[in-house]
Parts: structure tokens; C-alpha cells; sequence
């Protein structure tokens, strides 16, 4: 399988993670997000994913998946062990929220054809565009997701899940746009453990063969 | 269980969809988003959702859970038939994948909130609102999901999906935008199919006990 991605996508890197946690091996593809007015505009990218956005995974026989979360179910339908979502229907349910309040109420909002939306048609400032960062970051956000989550070691229970797999990298966007996030405790303990586990480590932007300083 | 929503809201309309196709009946209960400052923000509904954005499902043992997608897991994990997902894991991760590209990366850019948020600390015109909604809509959007859909009566195959019970929601915000969709055959022949369907009449905004006008 061929992951087409980009080291600082925070889509990409949860795929990423759950690949290295069920010990799948893919060949890697970086694909430029900002390089060639953007690689994932192109022809020969638009052909694999209409959306233009990374990830998207190919399959042996040709087939591409597309967005994450999907990617990620597929994977754990194929390969089930270790599974990303716990079998418990509400503790399921519980898992998945905390992931999509990050995959469709945080991300999609601050990924970089907002941004650049942002600066660009709608002609605002840096400061203006920090400030959109930092409060859908929170308020929209992580705030809310430390009242949502366990916590512990993990988001929910003793196992890395489809929370941990969302919020991990999260956090390094949040950390690198040096919002701060000190008084979400669970948060940062979580952070603090899954830094420890190889899999999230091997997943990490700046190992990845694409990274940039 | 009781159902809090909103009747416009696309994320209480897909759940609403999902009820109807398995047949649960549930209290509906309103939460009005733009009466009171947004009831979604009063602590009464903040202590059952700490993101302040509906629905949310309670069970009968006051269990809460968020997030429209994590629910419609939930219902067809306790609940599978009739299956919202196929079990086939490739059908599974493209049905998943038009979901996600409306849940993700056109619904989180069009709601109350941000719209509210352009307008303003950022100060925006009417007009550049509505190019803004009509830009994430279309380019985010529909136009690549009419790329992602096999289409026919439904997005995928003969029965309707979780993507079906995105893309309804959305089409209906379309339409109430104003927004030409005229180009997206696709997408245009399953909205036409689905409307005749009692599952999806049910669940139309119009039809709910909070309608207004």
C-alpha cells in the first residue's frame, strides 16, 4: 500500500499512527502542500483524491482511500488487532465524539486553505488569522474535548484509540502555533504518555522521509 | 432516548434520517441556536454537551452522547438493521469517505458559529459571507463528492448510506443558501430519490415539532 501524505498534515499523521499501531508497513508518498502552488492541486493528485487534500491510501490492486477517519475504519476492518475503536457501543460512541469534534470541529478550520482563504479573499492580517487559529483551536476545541475525554494515560481506558490518534497531533499543531494549552490537564498528560509509545513516536512530522527543518 | 436538536440544524437532520431508517422513535427535544444568546451555550445544555453544538442523544440511563456521526455509529451498533454502513471494508471506507467530506470539510465552515464569527470579530460583509458559504460549499465541497459518489438512486448502491444521510442535510442547506447545484447531476438525482422516501420526509427540517417558518 502507497500513503500519499505530507509530514506536517495532521490528517496524515493520524493515519500514520494507526498504521504503526497495527505494525502495517506502506511505502510512503509525499505529496507538497505548499510546493508547486500546492502538489495536491495537480492533475495527477485531483485524479486520486477529487477533494485535493491528503491523506489518501492505495491499495495494492490500484483502489484509493480517501480522508482519514475512513482510512483508519478501513484499516480496522482489515487488520482488527489492535482495535482503534472499543467494542462497548457507548464507550465507542464516547471515543468517536472526542475524535470528531477535533476531525470536523478543530482541523477542518484551521488547515491551510482556510488560512490562506483568510489572508487571501478576505484580506486579513496575521494577527486576525493567530487569533481564528487559537480560538477555534480552544473554544471550539480542545476545551471542550478535555471535558469529553477519561483521561489517564490515554483519552479513554488503557488502550491508544481513535481519540489518542486525533488528538496527538492536535497537539503538536497547537504546540507549534505555541497556543497554549497548560490548563487542559488530561490533555497534556495524555500528550505527555502517547510521546513515550513508539508508534506515536515513528509518526511524528519531523521523522517522516518528506520532513522539512 | 430523547433527541435534543434543532430543526435546521443538517448535524440533527442526519440523525433524525438514521432514526427513521431503523425505525427508533425517540423525544424530540428543541434546543433553539439562535433564541436566549443560543440555548446551546446555557449551562443546562452545556452540562450535556460541553461543545454547545446539538444533537445530542440521551439514553434512558442519562448517558449523553454528541457528535451526529458517533451517534449514527451508536444506532447501527445497537441497532443494524437496516446497516448505514456497508460491511464491505472498501464500500465501507468510500461510503465513509463522502460522509466525512461533507461532515468534515464543508459543514464545520458553514455553521452558526463561524458565520457568526466572520461577521463578527472579523467584520465581513453579507456578501462575503455568502461567497465564503457558496466557496466551502461547492469547491469543498459538493463538487468533489459528485467526484466520490457511484450515484444512481442513492450515492452508493441500492440502499441509503451514512453518505446519503450527509449529503440530504446538506443539499437541503444548498438550497436555503441559494446556492446553484444545478451542475451536480449525481448529486441532484439522489436528493431526488431520496425526497420521496418516508425516512428522509420525516426528518425534513420543515416537519419537525420546533419548525418555524
Amino acid at each position: 500500500m502507497k500513503l500519499y501524505g505530507y509530514f506536517r498534515s495532521s490528517a496524515a499523521y493520524r493515519v500514520r499512527i494507526a498504521l504503526n499501531l497495527k505494525g502495517i508497513e506502506v511505502e510512503q508518498v509525499g505529496v507538497h502542500l505548499l510546493k508547486d502552488g500546492g502538489q495536491q492541486h495537480q492533475p495527477s493528485f485531483r485524479a486520486r483524491n477529487p477533494q485535493g487534500l491528503v491523506p489518501a491510501l492505495e491499495l495494492d490492486d490500484g483502489t484509493i482511500l480517501t480522508q482519514s477517519l475512513a482510512i483508519i475504519d478501513y484499516l480496522d476492518s482489515i487488520h482488527p488487532e489492535p482495535r482503534l475503536v472499543p467494542a462497548e457501543p457507548v464507550l465507542a460512541a464516547k471515543t468517536r465524539a472526542a475524535a470528531f469534534a477535533i476531525a470536523c470541529d478543530i482541523h477542518p478550520l484551521n488547515n491551510l486553505r482556510v488560512l490562506g482563504y483568510l489572508k487571501g479573499p478576505l484580506g486579513r492580517s496575521q494577527a486576525e488569522v493567530d487569533e481564528w487559529y487559537r480560538h477555534w483551536l480552544l473554544q471550539g476545541g480542545l476545551e471542550p474535548v478535555e471535558a469529553m475525554i477519561e483521561g489517564g494515560r490515554f483519552c479513554f481506558g488503557d488502550q491508544p484509540s481513535l481519540a489518542d490518534i486525533c488528538l496527538i497531533p492536535q497537539v503538536f499543531n497547537a504546540r507549534r502555533y505555541k497556543v497554549d494549552i497548560s490548563h487542559l490537564k488530561k490533555i497534556e498528560a495524555v500528550d505527555a504518555h502517547c510521546k513515550t509509545l513508539p508508534a506515536f513516536l515513528a509518526a511524528h512530522p519531523l521523522r517522516q522521509p518528506d520532513a522539512e527543518p
